[in-house]
């Protein structure tokens, strides 16, 4: 069996080649686009979505093949989310996975471009490289993403976040705005992955409930690593939440209370999916892993 | 029979409920975000795109059930387009369908957003709300609409046209570009109504052509108009392509010679779907009416 290090690192491996695959300038007139696009999604982090695809569908048995494919739609819903969110009209942040931002590096109308051309490609990749699932899987497939990334999902977050720069929200306000901003692709990451396999109804409700809860165990950590991190030790800017007046956990909760409700999060992430047994094993672990990025 | 005008104008007005009732704000806390995209997508223009499909899913007998949610999809995928083009880093525009831009008017991060949530809304609807046409086809439409609109498609050319600001091309080069970033659209509007109904394999031939040289001949005019009229006909900013020093079919051919080709594009269109006979009608008017935004 292999170890979730090992596993992890083949699956960050084997997502680099396929995005690569997945994003070649078909003509020499659109060299420029593709260069940023994969500018925007290649070498990139920790590939946590991808994980959770791949976590999700193991645990119920779904193809490889497939599952290369969703979390590459996945990881392009995320790049294109950062590029767009970076923008100087939104965070104006110039730093992003250790590298020049996407506008800092090929300007604000080629990563606007890029940003919308990695949307689409997301959803492209789904209705044409999944045929062996057959064309019913592959619409449940777009009804979840695209639920989860459009309006009533992460855009929706991010739209609540901008209006409430600068003011106070309550714990419910935050949550939901986290919900929607983060928490919505997380938790499609790992529906997505186990739509792809077999499911029977307890299997799908103990993923939801997986799903929803690192969702927002990510965010947490994500605000007090914001508020404690360095800005070399995260790759992107620390602090900038506080410079923006972003209300968030850190400043609704005490540090420790946040790391409080972190550490129930994942005590309750692993014990949703502890019936899967031995095939949850990487479901657990990344509940440890997006735990331990902070403590 | 119903005259085209009276054609026309029930598509018009349906579509507008169609397109209010499918970008209804679930909760209080998305509003702004939902205000921003109505304001792109509602009371817009002549509708054009929505007629295309109408008209190329009358000829071969969709239902309109279907091709009002496929109309409001690729409405939805127009106005993205038009948000962010006018955006201070593309167009810089101030000015859309007589009023002020989305930017001007909500601010570029919500314009921003917006565009990105229409974008996601389009393929929402289509996996959402035809499931009486079936799984296959509908992922057939998406793929159909995901390769039109993305970077091999609508977004590439706008890469394209923004990367020659200042410099010239040639004829092919054009063509390539506006079929691309508008052709690619008008012609998926096309084949999107087609796919709704029951065609044979010369009629999808018939409207594929036909789809290719509206889509042509909709640009020609277009840039013929940017040059000669005024900013209170169009209901945008008049000449911009010039003061953006944009190559156009107005500035690589003599205006007249613009006009001709307009002209030549008509006359194919017409042909390639005579064999329809009546079935065809509206879409021999609609090239008509594209022809005559002009002459």
């Amino acid at each position: 069996m292999t170890n979730f290090s090992d596993w992890a690192l083949g699956i960050q491996q084997r997502m680099e080649g396929v995005l690569s695959r997945c994003l070649q300038a078909p003509s020499q007139d659109l060299a420029g686009l593709y260069e940023a696009m994969r500018y925007a999604v290649l070498d990139g982090g920790k590939r946590i979505r991808s994980l959770l695809v791949f976590a999700a569908g193991e645990s119920v048995g779904a193809s490889i093949d497939h599952l290369e494919i969703i979390a590459a739609a996945v990881e392009m819903i995320h790049a294109y989310s950062l590029v767009h969110d970076d923008m100087p009209e939104m965070d104006n942040d110039v730093l992003r996975r250790g590298k020049p931002a996407c506008h800092v590096q090929f300007g604000q109308a080629m990563a606007l471009l890029a940003g919308d051309a990695l949307q689409t490609r997301a959803f492209e990749l789904l209705v044409n490289h999944l045929a062996t699932l057959g064309s019913e899987r592959i619409t449940l497939l777009l009804r979840t993403l695209t639920h989860a990334v459009g309006p009533d999902g992460m855009v929706g977050g991010q739209a609540i976040d901008f209006e409430h720069i600068g003011q106070s929200l309550n714990h419910d306000q935050i949550e939901r705005m986290h919900q929607l901003k983060t928490g919505s692709l997380i938790h499609a990451a790992v529906m997505l992955g186990g739509l792809a396999g077999h499911w029977d109804h307890e299997q799908e409700l103990m993923l939801d409930i997986f799903g929803k809860q690192v969702g927002l165990l990510f965010q947490v950590v994500d605000d007090v690593l914001d508020a404690t991190a360095s800005t070399q030790m995260l790759g992107k800017t620390a602090g900038k939440d506080a410079y923006h007046h972003k209300p968030t956990y850190a400043t609704i909760l005490t540090l420790d209370a946040a790391r409080r409700l972190a550490m129930d999060l994942h005590l309750s992430a692993i014990g949703s999916v502890s019936p899967f047994g031995q095939k949850g094993r990487y479901l657990a672990a990344l509940a440890d892993f997006i735990l331990q990025r902070q403590f």
